[in-house]
């Protein structure tokens, strides 16, 4: 064991510190990394560590892949794509059944109270309305605080995180799997102005990693196939493939989903992986076409024209003209400044509910009832401002709607009238969506009734995420941008300023809210156009994300990535900070290193595991010849604790021949599901046995990635993030000092490290041009 | 100046080969890397180099980068996205005057050679209608051949190869965007079986380049702003915008160009990119949209329903059901075996006109012509055979057409009767998919007609892709694909077997054909659905997609790896193939090494640059206090020229202080355009100049990415291949021999040259899972 002085010097005496390119900053080096090494996974703050995507090269790998005949690379194949496949047919499942509920609590319960205002019983209504949505939304925070925390929230930022590098535990398990759809659909049901697409992501994920984990050792259940996806590297793939069928599933757009997964989700990209995840959301579409084909016939219930269908209201052709563009304009700069705005403040009330969920869990769900409450008397009192309007003579449908979910909500008005206020507000949000994107229907709602609806959305849904239930954002902000967007059209939107109708405005208006407040692009604009089913909206839909995305990107950033940042998840950027090429690698270089002998005495293994946290240890070998020190490689800590473990491999002296007679084999060292591993404090050894040998060479990774010390930061990252490492060894410019100066990880490149080591930065001109909002803004 | 010897021994004679982790394989390394240095770049052989996408991070380069402030910022971001709308305006205005241009052209040639056979005079129009063919193929050929050969062929390939970082001379030109333009819309309107979708990809990657090159530095047409794009990472970001651009404009897909340009065309790609490129296509939607408005009114001449506009025929909706998918599993199926067909008999023919072309300029015209004359025989002969039909009371369009390129072609037949084969065939290929795809068309063709023009499509498809002419392949698979479709959908789609009408099966006969023969998935998927117009074909489309990919991946490559592979161009692969796991680092390295000192004597730096090819060099130091020798990093050769020729770094003698006096900035060192560079041998140095001294070390990359000698070849590839590197430095295990044993370039990670060297592994179980086509099946 060598614990190196952190200027490199450590026991070789031979610093050099005159050297050519010796670092700048080298005193600062001595700084422990204080970034958190724990982070909010849905309502819980937990541990978190790195994932691995580099391959441990190290002996027993390489014997294991030299194994490997044609057989196996079969083997390997053909579970790869049936374990996509199982992944798109589970998750159409999911996401059919998930809507199929939905449908049915959500519309039972406005069928019963609707059918009681019809008698006229309008507070016994009203209380059968709020007190079904606070058992629903009860239900689902009760199950999600004492059963699974991690499935709290919308899941995006969790898993979008776990295919950087995070994990967390119990973020994809099969407990969380089944409170995030449990969960989903009471507060889907309960009226609470939440989406279910985030939560649909997040069970793809659940569902492709456990099944990539392949049942459960505990129970026995593992299968010899499935050994090759005992890796970081294969699970991420899965897992992207899965939030791809998320998507698919959600929204019925399977091209959406994958360019989702693409675009928002994935750290890590090739082309391998497109096709992939292509397959897996192509399953989703022809198992969720088979099965809506299976409900048209009417045996699902009031399962109708809800989710899963698409909004598919623009079948006609629609004509627009260079007049068109003005309004549209405006459309998207104000859709920017909104969405940005409306980051900022659920960024703001997120932080606020985090102080409250600290305090315990009864607060929690006090928190959560309360708002059940509050958005009951809202959808239920705000209605009564509305006026009645006459049904139109020529009405689709019948007006007022008697007996189901429909569109003319009769609420309190005579017969023969509608209230418009209730048509959008007392109703799903789906339905509502339909109502607002549809055509034809310019004079169906009060420009004054759309504004209220606008802020009642802003306002429900920017408290309702929070909570600690499995709630998404996407479709609240598809409404909220909707009805913005068709409040725009009754403004500007009529002769002659403009030729499109109000639904189209609405489309937009929800084009550039999501633009504004997620900023995708490429995948927003599919997800549209598969909704709206028609193509000729494509260069207005491309024009208003493109604008409000540019207006909003001038403020802040995306909303998944305000919410990770706030949650503490170390996320890392693909693109370089300015101020990292003037760094160099040593400078940000923290803490003492630990480094092994080849041959190592168990004790010393064991105190350096007790006393660290680090997960990687660089093995240095001596020469014995010139006394010289060579980096041989870096051991991973998991697989220190199953050397330990195990026991085989130690022996009584240091001079025996390494390695032999043991066998250990590379399942021995693959990666563990989402159970609960091996620590080092779980292992009893002897004393006898802490001072034996155990030979590391053949469990170290030999060919570890490196860097010069004198690298700059930013090419260290690229590196670091491209390649998907845990850990990076630094090596010293003076090829004679000690053979290693330290190692990086995920938090040495953190902003909040690197510039809480050279604070001088904060404030320079190298970062990033952004618009800041004034501080007396900062009202929470 | 050190020749290191290939065993890394040198003159430090410390080799240590008892070490721990020696090479296994060491005598091989002295083997010279064979693999080609030049390609076919369109026509002619040309020599290619690499492409530089890492920072060399240099004394000079960062001096400059600390001098940037918020002003470079703001320039470059501006320039960055005035660019990318420079790059879509111009696409979109070439892609529209291209189609102009072939409506007109061929229209007219319709229009005339028709109006001679409605008069009798079949022997006349059979002349001017294969002369004038003759005539625009001879004067693409002479363009090409003579102005810019880098423009035959369809151009993907070459431009798939750049952004994999193979650089070919004038393969971005403004001659071959000349060329490309005029000669695509010239063999195009010649009736030969090509198309433009390729070469508009070509012609997007030239503007972007060109653009990005910002004027000639010759004639003093340069910008200071944009001096941040003269570099290979900006311009390649660039070129992947243009090529989104491309067949944004060809086909109208905006969609679907981004993700073709990310799926088959970029090697590299971030999540900013796609976002840049998507608002390159925006644009080029938002322009073609206004400029078709323009056109609806009349004024472009013969333009009308063609290629711009959308095959937009499937606008009402459709119905599928169960019993459909055994025949488009068929589909599927065969499509992949035909596709994969294609590719192999279109990679022989381009092999067996590679030796034609080969013996002179004379004879690659010679083969135009001859191409030219037998298209034009066969669509004047062909439909001779086909009988004459009675024309449909109820048809949409006057019938038999007279006086403009219409559908129902009456050609020999006498009056209200109509030739269904010469309305496929006698037609433009815009026209014919237009025909084939169109609805309530059942009875319109004999399932003979259809047969006999997927036979000829097929046939003229292979030999005309080949001809030295800017020709693209992309319509003619469509077009192949279709008929095939529509063929299998006679036979099998009638009732009972299936509810799809034809036109929808050439839909997916054209999904299946592109599937089989390209091997995309999303991208194929968006821009048939933005072609066609209806999202509900969506399942459909992807499940034929998937089939026919599956299947013909099982025989070979998609057509343009073959073809990049045929023409020699050195693509770097994302995956790594089983066998380079079994090869360290060390196993490959081949050549001598040469290496500088930080101080360097400009004769041996001349000496050197002379008798090597080599592009970079190792700068190694000595430490006086120990003898020993220290990496100090990477020098360029370009950088070296440009210091020679600048002289202004000479020094009398080696001990001056570095870099006194010397002003270089960032600016000289820049990536040239396309034009010509400065090479060693138009230097003219002195003698005396020769006995000087330069101290290279302002100038070196002093961070250079490294890898021990023992690395995997699977390993050292991820990292080259996904930082984007040129050279790849090697370090030897044992540090006290010498710092550098070799450095790794793109050649030394080919498949021919690994194994070359190791001719064992060729045989080895470790080869991709791929059936093979049986050798006797190679007739050519």
């Amino acid at each position: 064991m060598n614990r190196l002085s952190p200027d490199g010097g450590g026991d070789d005496g031979n610093d050099g510190s005159e050297s050519l390119a010796s670092p700048l900053l080298l005193p600062q080096r001595s700084l422990i990394n204080s970034t958190s090494q724990v982070a909010l996974v849905g309502a819980n703050v937990c541990p978190i560590e790195s994932l691995d995507y580099e391959i441990a090269e190290n002996d027993v790998f390489k014997q294991d892949w030299r194994s490997r005949g044609k057989k196996q690379m079969f083997q390997y194949l053909f579970m790869k794509w049936s374990l996509c496949f199982l992944v798109g047919l589970i998750v159409s499942l999911i996401g059919f059944f998930n809507n199929l509920a939905v449908e049915n609590i959500a519309g039972l319960k406005f069928v019963v109270t609707s059918n009681m205002m019809l008698a006229g019983r309008f507070k016994m209504a009203f209380f059968v309305f709020s007190a079904s949505n606070l058992v629903l939304t009860l239900f689902a925070t009760l199950i999600t605080a004492f059963i699974a925390p991690a499935a709290a929230g919308s899941g995006i930022p969790e898993v979008k995180a776990y295919l950087n590098g995070v994990d967390a535990p119990g973020i994809l398990s099969l407990r969380t799997l089944f409170v995030k759809v449990v969960g989903s659909i009471s507060a889907v049901s309960a009226s609470l102005v939440v989406g279910k697409a985030g939560p649909m992501v997040h069970t793809g994920a659940c569902v492709a990693s456990l099944l990539g984990q392949g049942g459960s050792k505990k129970y026995g259940l593992t299968w010899k196939w499935l050994r090759f996806f005992k890796n970081d590297r294969d699970r991420r793939d899965l897992v992207t493939c899965g939030s791809a069928a998320g998507i698919a599933a959600a929204f019925r757009a399977p091209v959406g989903g994958v360019l989702f997964a693409l675009e928002e989700m994935a750290s890590w990209w090739r082309s391998a992986l497109l096709w992939r995840s292509f397959f897996a959301t192509a399953v989703v579409a022809i198992v969720l076409r088979a099965l809506i084909d299976v409900c048209l016939s009417g045996k699902c219930g009031l399962f109708g024209k809800g989710g899963l269908i698409m909004f598919d209201v623009y079948s006609a052709s629609i004509t627009y003209h260079l007049t068109d563009v003005p309004s549209v304009l405006l459309l998207g700069v104000m859709g920017g400044i909104l969405g940005s705005f409306y980051n900022f403040l659920l960024e703001k009330v997120l932080r606020m509910y985090n102080y409250i969920n600290e305090k315990g869990t009864v607060y929690k769900i006090l928190l959560a009832c309360l708002i059940s409450i509050f958005t009951s008397c809202l959808l239920f009192g705000v209605p009564w401002l509305g006026s009645c309007q006459p049904c139109p003579p020529d009405a689709l449908e019948a007006c007022p709607t008697i007996g189901r979910s429909g569109n003319y909500k009769k609420f309190q008005c005579s017969s023969g009238h509608y209230n418009d206020l209730a048509s959008l507000i007392f109703n799903t949000n789906d339905d509502a969506i339909r109502n607002l994107f549809s055509r034809n229907t310019d004079s169906e709602f009060h420009a004054s009734s759309v504004l209220v609806f606008f802020l009642i959305c802003c306002v429900l849904s920017i408290l309702s995420y929070g909570i600690v239930a499995p709630v998404g954002l996407f479709v609240p902000v598809i409404v909220t941008g909707a009805s913005y967007g068709r409040f725009v059209g009754m403004l500007f939107g009529g002769r002659p300023h403009s030729s499109l109708n109000h639904g189209l405005y609405a489309v937009l208006g929800a084009a550039s809210f999501l633009g504004g407040s997620m900023r995708m692009t490429v995948s927003l604009c599919v997800i549209l156009l598969e909704l709206t089913n028609n193509l000729l909206l494509l260069p207005l839909i491309m024009l208003v994300l493109l604008i409000s995305k540019t207006v909003a990107d001038a403020f802040n950033g995306n909303i998944y990535d305000l919410i990770m940042k706030a949650k503490g998840l170390p996320y890392l950027v693909a693109h370089t900070e300015p101020y990292m090429r003037q760094l160099t690698v040593a400078d940000v270089l923290s803490g003492p290193l630990w480094t092994f002998h080849g041959v190592e005495k168990v004790g010393t293994i064991v105190h350096v595991l007790r006393i660290t946290k680090h997960n990687g240890f660089p093995v240095v070998d001596e020469c014995s010849q010139d006394d010289s020190r060579v980096l041989y490689g870096l051991i991973l800590r998991a697989h220190l604790v199953e050397l330990l473990k195990r026991k085989d491999g130690f022996m009584s002296t240091s001079a025996e021949s390494r390695g032999g007679g043991v066998e250990f084999s590379a399942a021995d060292f693959a990666k563990r599901g989402s159970g609960t591993r091996d620590t080092i404090d779980d292992l009893e050894i002897s004393a006898e046995e802490m001072e034996m040998y155990v030979d590391l060479h053949p469990f170290t990774n030999a060919s570890p990635y490196t860097v010069v010390e004198t690298m700059s930061l930013a090419k260290a990252l690229v590196l670091f993030r491209q390649l998907g490492l845990r850990h990076l060894l630094v090596i010293p410019k003076i090829t004679n000092r000690s053979p290693v100066v330290g190692i990086l990880t995920r938090h040495d490149f953190m902003p909040e490290h690197v510039l809480g080591l050279h604070p001088l930065l904060f404030r320079s001109r190298w970062k990033r041009l952004r618009l800041q909002v004034p501080r007396t803004f900062s009202i929470f």
